[in-house]
């Protein structure tokens, strides 16, 4: 029998407790073996629920009970989520997660603890919610040299601009009309100012250059002054305004940054619409592949959660030499204001794509009320 | 060191070749031991080519050597392709193959041959080219139930359909055009008619389902009908045509097909545009997943066999028991005839999406000169 102990029974935890329990026979015939929920660690209790008589509030239970033999951590934010993490991996335990804040601030770390221990730490629901990113960019990147990964990351942003484009909506009611359909918190922030897609796309240019920087390092542009004008105006110059998160190797160091751009039509990512998110890896061998699909979600963040868990305890030996990070800082980054695109200029009748020049060069060209975007 | 031989090297041979040798170092830390391709198995010669003193003409210096632990076949077309492999696999060598038609016609049995022998034979690069498809959907079907697999899965008739969208070019000259720029063969009928994407949605509806049937067995019907004409109203409907190959449970059998069908803009499949390819997978838990990038080509598929031969000798075990697939009959199918779909009619002003029916109720509906395209 596996033992495990889910951290947190909130959404996705108690998703994660759900679909363990209804996936349980296909999982021992997988496994060759049980997996029992043996703690779930959290401050409220659940009476009545099928796995309420595993709550308990000490954690200190679930570290010092040898049988636990994997830890998932579904608690979200910094604190004490990364410290018990860090916990249980030194006592020899697995740990999973869903929690992209702490792999964005601590997966350096966390990793070489786990490496140091015999023991494995997984995170593919922190990144892309159920879409299946992160052991194919691991597969990638060990073999051929990854030259960018871009993405779009957050699905509240791309309902928004997929509102705004569709129906001429200013932010403003779009926001609340995705606040009113659930897709959007009271405090939109993190997603609408780009946090969010920032933290993603740190860990993806970590799986892709074995270097993670912190968000607070890179560049980061939310899709506020977005104008239901710009994406008029971008449809008819070819294109549509996505918020990418994209990481590339650029004058000898990483490029990467958050922010609204303009995608030309013929490029799949300008057609991910809603709450979809998609994630775009190029390597020069494979040319770029996408992969496409649910970002977040209750069921789609616990499939991917059950995925590393039945990764580790199946014993599928997923090489974690190649999930070693260096944890960088801003000299692993280049100065983005040195690098020349070509812009689309969003101004009415006069709107249009320039030739590669750098940001400044472009902010000279455009007149009062026009916006500027990086083309994709 | 890890001893491997190539049988066949043509392009895709000789495409192995140079990136196991242009990998050769990152290989080497990767699997912590060399790679050397001890034997080329070709009937002709290539002198001065940096690998020309491996070429071999007898298949048994291969097979009896002892300290050949994989062979990559890729030598295409059914035999001796299928005996070779069978034939390695019985000696305790794993195999690796880009070629769809020895998996679409004797996978079950090599799968199982490999099994016995405990050894692996896989096959990445025979389904979506350099789209890393294979082991996600293995890693879903183990866990969830996979509702149904679909895809553009043929770059050459996407090719000639998108030319045919765009420039209102008829079937002919598009045809002739892709056969100028390289991407269609001489003898286009199997990739014009349909029997290549038949190959590969077999495979595909086998990783999701564990039964495979014989490309034979399922209908097929390729492009040679579809008419500019037929695009541009598919088009005023909110659509295009694309050749699918689909795999799904329906009325208690698997529904296989491929046929060019009509798909709603909002779907991503209508944006997968010139040679490339796609793949969509729907799961109840993780709704639709589409992977998309170059379905052919030597680089992606080298580097797709490259990747199994990794996968392989690194020890990462993909659990070979979930590659274990029941030969499949005409019973496993279900009747397409007795299925209703929404269909597109197409016939100038004429042209609409009709109410879920059967085929034979569509086809009463027609008039002459109407085509009529299911709807995806």
């Amino acid at each position: 029998m596996h033992n495990i102990a889910i951290l947190g029974f909130g959404t996705v935890g108690s998703g994660l407790g759900e679909a363990l329990l209804t996936d349980r026979e296909r999982l021992a015939r997988h496994l060759g073996d049980g997996l029992d929920i043996k703690y779930i660690l959290d401050l409220r209790e659940f009476p009545g629920h099928p796995l309420g008589d595993r709550v308990v509030h000490d954690f200190n239970i679930i570290l010092n009970d040898p049988e636990i033999e994997l830890v998932a951590e579904m608690m979200g934010g910094s604190h004490p989520a990364y410290d018990f993490s860090l916990a249980a991996l030194k006592a020899g335990k697995h740990v999973v997660t869903s929690n992209k804040e702490v792999v964005a601030n601590f997966g350096a770390e966390l990793l070489e603890t786990a490496r140091q221990n015999g023991v494995r730490y997984l995170f593919e629901a922190s990144v892309g919610g159920g879409i299946p990113v992160l052991r194919p960019i691991i597969n990638e990147a060990v073999l051929h040299e990854v030259r960018s990964v871009r993405g779009i990351l957050n699905g509240t942003t791309n309902y928004i601009l997929t509102q705004m484009r569709i129906h001429g909506t200013p932010f403003a009611d779009a926001l609340s009309a995705a606040q009113s359909m659930g897709y959007a918190e009271a405090n939109p922030t993190a997603d609408v100012d780009g946090l969010d897609a920032a933290r993603k796309i740190v860990i993806l240019a970590a799986l892709a250059f074995g270097v993670i920087v912190k968000p607070d390092d890179i560049p980061v542009k939310g899709i506020r002054d977005v104008r239901p004008e710009d994406l008029q105006a971008a449809g008819a110059c070819g294109g549509t305004l996505k918020l990418i998160g994209s990481a590339s190797r650029e004058c000898g160091g990483l490029l990467i940054s958050v922010r609204p751009c303009f995608v030309r039509h013929d490029r799949l990512l300008a057609h991910v619409d809603d709450v979809f998110n998609a994630v775009s890896v190029d390597t020069g061998v494979l040319g770029e592949v996408v992969y496409y699909g649910a970002g977040a979600g209750k069921l789609p963040t616990a499939a991917a959660v059950e995925a590393d868990i039945t990764d580790i305890l199946s014993g599928s030996v997923q090489s974690q030499e190649a999930l070693t990070w260096k944890a960088g800082s801003r000299d692993d980054l280049c100065d983005a204001s040195l690098v020349s695109y070509s812009w689309f200029i969003s101004g009415g009748t006069d709107s249009r794509i320039t030739e590669p020049m750098t940001e400044e060069a472009v902010k000279k060209l455009c007149a009062a009320g026009q916006n500027y975007y990086p083309c994709l």
